[in-house]
């Protein structure tokens, strides 16, 4: 099994994303602005998993505020959720889960700050737990949608590493193997930080599932030769009407499908709904340092002087998605209507 | 002026295009084996300056066997010819340029040994002042089609360093601002190769031209964004309905272009066009090794056991082509016959 992210007695143990695949290592982080920062440097990755981090962050911030003074104590607390929200703009996981620690803060502080340590360790503790369920719940519901045969491009990492574990594209992978489905994957590369190659590629190889590594600008032309029968994504956050945030060049990808007549999913449980945003122009997109691009493992690739523009993420409009794939059921156009209902069912 | 390649007293001179921008080297071919290896392991690419190198590699392979006796000669000079052309499948400008040297080489053969090689060298000579002033023309032509003042987004290298100098595309880019016209450039980095990150924005800067580097699955945001007004590429072959082979990914960009309402130019010679083919699907695309992928400045990145597909072209089909700008003029749509019109043009 591979481990992402744990909550363990001296701190927050994550898998460095960055190191992988040459290195597993599994560096420790024990105070909050520690993991605020894994976050940032994309230690960690994956709106779900980014989700689950904030949260034991935000557990690891609350014990080390514990013996301050209560007039400061609240407004400690809050930095504390401040922080993890600065780290990333586009998951909307991550506010989600900052929200559920702020709430069940509220509810639990008047019984002492040794109980608000408590109650909310727990709390990310179970976060983790539940991502798990969530994704072997959406990989039930999604693995229906994939031939008997077949090969799925993905793009990104929407996998064990990308959550708390199993994954929301890969683990409807999983589940497709799981049931006998006979599924070989193409990872787009996805550059610049090539979570395909390194990170889809990694923990594919890890489970047995056939995978291959193509460039990211391979992929119209695999499909345009038959060579793709389904695109299945994550998703960083999803609109009202359907509009889905995710990784750059999904938007590409989606357009290529219909263009192909593939179908296009997306995998991703109701907490990347952001119901309150209702078309994707409003999603903020975060533009990540040009040196990402510029630079490959340190070494400067491009002519000096020379600038690249590095968006983190794109949005892909909902005429372009063909089912979105959740823990409570799939969903279809039109969204609209589709969405809510899975956000409301209990 | 950038200098790609050169025919001297001591050899062909190129530069080791594999090293830019990060070291200028101009290693000296003298055989005609060492410069097939140059075209192969791509010191030297762009189908227009591989016509030229073949060219020049057949002049020096002459000057080689000039000595051996005539009953070998012959039979030397077509194993020659044979190992050119045996280099790289797709650019048709290459067996365009073997074919020439080869209808020279019969027509001159008969004076002997050293009118052959003086004949063959004036010839690959010639060929390379040709390829300049043909691409001059092309920008003259293509420039008319640029907006006064706006962002073109450019895909692999076609430039000075794809040519004998200046380039297709990129010619078609330096003419637009020769005539005043206010033209930036968004170059894809064209993975795996990199000739955008590390050719085209080098010779852009170069010569004073803004350019900003994408990753290749920018490209659809940016034109969803609104932030690019044309696309403009070389062409390694292009059939006679008007379907061009390119780099890998051109017809991703082709695709998104026509879904973005955004005109997609090609830019290359006479010489590109193959009207003995009619549809794309009969163009063979090379398939180079995987390890191009799997690897990054000879580090792997890949996991151990993962492959990579690594075909090196992909086609557009004529339908997302708005025209094809030529030395003799601009064709559009029907293809089959401008082309053709353009192609028996005295």
């Amino acid at each position: 099994m591979i481990r992402t992210i744990e909550w363990t007695d001296h701190g927050v143990v994550m898998i460095d994303q960055r190191a992988l695949p040459m290195e597993e290592l599994y560096p420790c982080y024990t105070t909050y602005q520690e993991v605020a920062d894994a976050i940032q440097t994309m230690v960690v990755r994956g709106a779900p998993a980014i989700g689950v981090a904030a949260a034991m962050g935000i557990a690891l911030g609350i014990r080390q505020i514990r013996d301050f003074p209560s007039d400061v104590y609240e407004g400690k607390f809050e930095e504390i959720c401040r922080t993890m929200e600065r780290t990333r703009p586009t998951a909307v996981n991550l506010f989600w889960a900052v929200r559920r620690m702020r709430v069940l803060f509220e509810r639990v502080k008047g019984e002492g700050p040794e109980e608000a340590c408590r109650a909310l360790e727990q709390a990310a503790v179970n976060m983790y737990h539940e991502d798990i369920a969530i994704n072997k719940r959406m990989g039930f519901f999604g693995q229906q949608l994939l031939p008997q045969k077949g090969t799925v491009l993905t793009h990104c990492n929407a996998g064990a590493l990308a959550t708390a574990g199993y994954g929301t594209a890969l683990g409807v992978i999983r589940a497709a193997r799981e049931v006998g489905k006979d599924i070989q994957v193409l990872a787009d590369e996805t550059r610049p930080f090539l979570q395909g190659a390194r990170l889809t590629a990694w923990e594919l190889a890890h489970d047995g599932i056939p995978v291959r590594i193509i460039c990211d600008n391979m992929a119209g032309w695999m499909m345009q030769q038959g060579r793709v029968d389904c695109v299945l994504v994550g998703a960083d956050r999803i609109t009202a009407q359907g509009d889905v945030a995710n990784k750059i060049g999904t938007y590409s990808v989606a357009v290529l499908a219909k263009e192909n007549s593939i179908p296009f999913y997306v995998a991703a449980p109701v907490s990347t709904l952001d119901l309150s945003l209702s078309w994707g122009k409003e999603i903020p997109i975060e533009e990540r340092d040009s040196s990402e691009i510029t630079h490959i493992r340190g070494k400067r690739i491009a002519p000096e002087g020379v600038d690249a523009i590095n968006p983190a993420f794109d949005v892909t409009p909902h005429k372009y998605v063909s089912a979105i794939i959740t823990e409570r059921g799939i969903a279809q156009a039109p969204y609209l209507e589709s969405l809510k209902s899975l956000a409301e069912k209990p």
